[in-house]
């Protein structure tokens, strides 16, 4: 018996044990790392890209993070770099708007953003989970200062026009009495014996007790309307100082309302790994990261170049491009080596002596329709008149949700909120056959069923189409666990003198962790390639 | 049958229904706010104290934020206001601490603060729920900016020396686990009938499909290792870029090792009202607002006076103090009414003639006993190492929690942690037997089982004993319901001439809501029987 094959019979936990009974805490911690027991991430810390590349050229197409990422370590490492960008500015979808700009949909439609100054919408991403390691690394070494992002919030509303007469309820209310109920019921059928063939009796004991805690239930394991109940659920009347200060309790829904309004189905939402807490946006919008990468790599960035064509041979890489400021110029750049970031549905489009397994791979591979919406008010109505501070409200309109701001709370002033964020689904569509300004008054028609202060004190607004983006054409690859199977290390395997990157080529679609990841990947291989000649 | 009983049968539910039924959603918005299904708060805005108080004279007893706040109103209603103030700086419990500051407990043991510039830890609250309005709301006037406060962090620690060989648990693992396995049950229970006596048949059908979705089951309604349930509790390895990115979904606990565990305890904490998302603390510490206040009502304040006389008669009211700065200077204050914030374990020990009644109250009601740690690393090895940003990790051990500061995140250098925080039972008094340098390596040596870090990157420490402030000996009121029902009209009533204010006067005991609510109550009522003559 070799000592791999007794190793891999023995798990991880009983090592721990082991290791646990006859050592202190600081080797147990020590011991828990070395074994990953913490999630191991897919970043290591900074890139380490060893050896002389010679004066290697690198094409990189696309000055999002996947191609800035690259820009910045392979120029460090000795590379000659260019980067070119259909787009007139860096980040790519990386995208904070505020008043002034300027953006065109597919159909040619030009908004300008009217939002007063220091108001802004992230119309790409917006918010970042603390596992984001290479995201939260380059934000520390570019100098991008974070702060917390609200993704759940317990006064936020979850909304249905099915349920409860249409009116929102608050996120607490929902989460706080379903959690307690199914506590309730779990306690009561464990006291009537349907857990004895699951669930020891001294285990059903301490079962009954967590059911208690956890649930906030009475002696009868009940969950009632009382003080205790309202210190999770909420007052009738909030608890106050002085002579009248006596709080007073608020009901509980009943367990078959919560049942019946589908509003659970929302609940799960607040529990994912990705939206857990604490999550960060940039202060300043989540553009303020693009915006450090070009500080460091805009200089070798050429805007308004539209790829038309790739073609490698053993020798290198030759894009052919038009430059789009100058309709009808055609120009080339060529290099011993190309990254290539630009998107699935766009990169389908152009002419490429590419692998036909790479090709293939490219063309199966569709990407997220999705729509969103910033809508400025002339005053934070949600925080003055219903106290809600950032977080989500959802429901089920097409608008899907709405975003309070997670920055400068409980100052006053107007107010930018995301009033809506479709993600594939005949909503997106259905947004999408009106013009962006009957897109925002729909938008706008629908938030008020939520908050009718919208009404009053709606002043403009802005909406984008990510399948109607010229630099797109969708919001982030929408793969399938087929699709992985057959067509994803063809995507992401280095293709001659071409290699891919982007959010596209890795497990986290749409997340700009995934874009960095590949990025650092793409650029790991392509190096060892270089290196080795 | 008259009006007011027809209506009282008549619940508010259905009146909103009716309304829901016949108008549409903005009536039915004001319909509910009308109605006050919003939490009612005690707090109505800015208080407003009308009528001329013809220059009648209050003296203020303590400049926390219970005195700052009657002095800065009633100021502004015309009255002639001083304040004296035992400590010599503003704020009361709204206290923090930075380097430099000096601090002296009861025994005349002194410590003084070695922070780093720009680093600090509140010794008195540090939180501010999103319902406490009147905080926010004097926030907001004052100009006192917030950021989030993080309670709740999926990635900081359960930690018991009973559980898991003593090995930290990330909140998110247990979390999600006793959630998922809970949901598991029921839907097995339900399966098997046990619920039929409970639930309708119909309603079952819902039940399970929501524990399906709450509980991240399988088809068998199972909770499994599975991508999917690694969506939620986290991964053995993240998902990544490139081509060695595909994840691997981690084990879930069994659910006996987690009700053994008793780490369930900790759960029901993260849904108090009290604790829901979205919490706030003032940009630069919590003493911020205290300064705020300070600089308002600063030049009414004489520091350093000791009282030790309370007398009143039908004409006013005298204080007798003794000037600490001078010791042995005894001197008098007098002035029309008197408003007095001073906690009550101090004011039972200073020679009054209130009425019996009042005198009662004050003597029957105890504070809590409490200790705070905070403690200098030389980084922020929470963050770097273990990827914990703000929140809390719960232990078992004396020292209670280990807080994380909400601020400054990812930016590596210094930082502070609350090292500790007991709150009433023995170990607040096992603390103080011991010197404040004892109490901080012990709270250094707890810590370690958590974070051995601590033990290459603590540097220095301050710890706080609130039962042994010479200026409240004790934290916060600590009300039973049967001391309320005798007392608390007793202890909030006008005697004579002078009232009481302070969180001992509220239901929000230990919170500044409960303070500056007692505060506005007080003077009010005071305001009222001035104005009446």
């Amino acid at each position: 018996m070799n000592r791999t094959k007794a190793f891999s019979n023995f798990t991880r936990r009983d090592l721990l044990s082991l290791i646990g009974a006859t050592a202190g805490g600081a080797v147990m911690y020590q011991a828990m790392t070395n074994l990953g027991h913490a999630a191991e991430s897919g970043y290591k810390g900074p890139v380490k890209l060893e050896g002389d590349p010679k004066g290697a050229t690198v094409l990189i197409l696309g000055a999002g993070l996947a191609g800035m990422t690259a820009a910045l370590e392979m120029r460090q490492a000795g590379y000659n770099v260019k980067i070119l960008e259909y787009n007139d500015r860096p980040g790519g979808r990386n995208w904070t708007v505020h008043g002034g700009d300027k953006f065109t949909e597919i159909d040619g439609t030009t908004q300008t953003c009217e939002f007063d100054k220091d108001q802004y919408i992230n119309l790409g991403p917006w918010r970042i989970p603390y596992h984001h390691h290479a995201v939260l690394d380059y934000c520390k070494r570019l100098g991008v200062q974070l702060e917390p992002f609200q993704q759940l919030n317990y006064n936020a509303f979850l909304h249905s026009t099915e349920a409860f007469g249409g009116k929102p309820q608050r996120i607490r209310d929902v989460k706080v009495d379903f959690q307690s109920h199914s506590a309730g019921l779990l306690a009561k059928a464990t006291k009537k014996g349907g857990l004895d063939e699951l669930v020891t009796k001294e285990d059903q004991e301490i079962l009954l007790e967590a059911m208690r805690s956890w649930g906030v239930l009475d002696e009868n394991f009940n969950y009632v309307k009382s003080i205790h109940t309202a210190e999770f659920r909420g007052y009738e009347k909030d608890p106050g100082g002085g002579v009248g200060a006596k709080p007073v309790p608020s009901d509980p829904y009943k367990f078959e309302d919560l049942l019946r309004s589908n509003l659970w189905q929302y609940l799960s939402n607040f529990s994912l790994y990705e939206f857990q807490t604490t999550m960060f946006q940039p202060v300043g919008g989540m553009g303020v990261i693009g915006q450090a990468f070009a500080k460091e790599v805009g200089d070798l960035i050429t805007y308004q170049c539209k790829v038309i064509k790739i073609q490698q041979n053993d020798k290198g890489v030759t894009v052919t491009y038009e430059d789009v400021a100058n309709p009808g110029t055609v120009k080339e750049e060529s290099a011993d080596w190309c990254i290539c970031t630009i998107p699935l549905p766009i990169l389908a489009q152009i002419e490429t002596n590419l692998s036909s397994e790479m090709k293939g791979a490219i063309a199966a591979v569709p990407y997220v329709s999705s729509v969103k919406f910033g809508l400025q008010f002339k005053r934070r109505f949600w925080e003055e008149d219903e106290h809600i501070f950032g977080g989500i409200s959802f429901t089920n309109l097409p608008i899907g949700q709405i975003s309070y701001p997670s920055t400068n709370y409980n100052m006053g002033g107007k107010g930018v909120l995301l009033g809506g964020y479709t993600w594939n689904g005949p909503n997106s569509y259905e947004f999408t056959s009106l013009s962006p300004a009957d897109r925002v008054a729909k938008a706008v028609e629908y938030g008020a069923e939520i908050h009718p202060q919208y009404k009053e004190e709606f002043e403009n607004g802005v909406t984008w189409a990510w399948h109607r983006s010229p630099y797109t054409l969708g919001c982030a690859g929408d793969w399938t666990d087929e699709m992985r199977e057959e067509h994803y290390q063809n995507l992401c395997k280095i293709d001659g003198r071409v290699v891919l990157a982007g959010e596209h080529c890795s497990y986290i679609p749409g997340w700009q962790e995934g874009a960095i990841l590949s990025s650092l990947d793409a650029i790991t291989r392509l190096h060892e390639r270089v290196i080795k000649g």
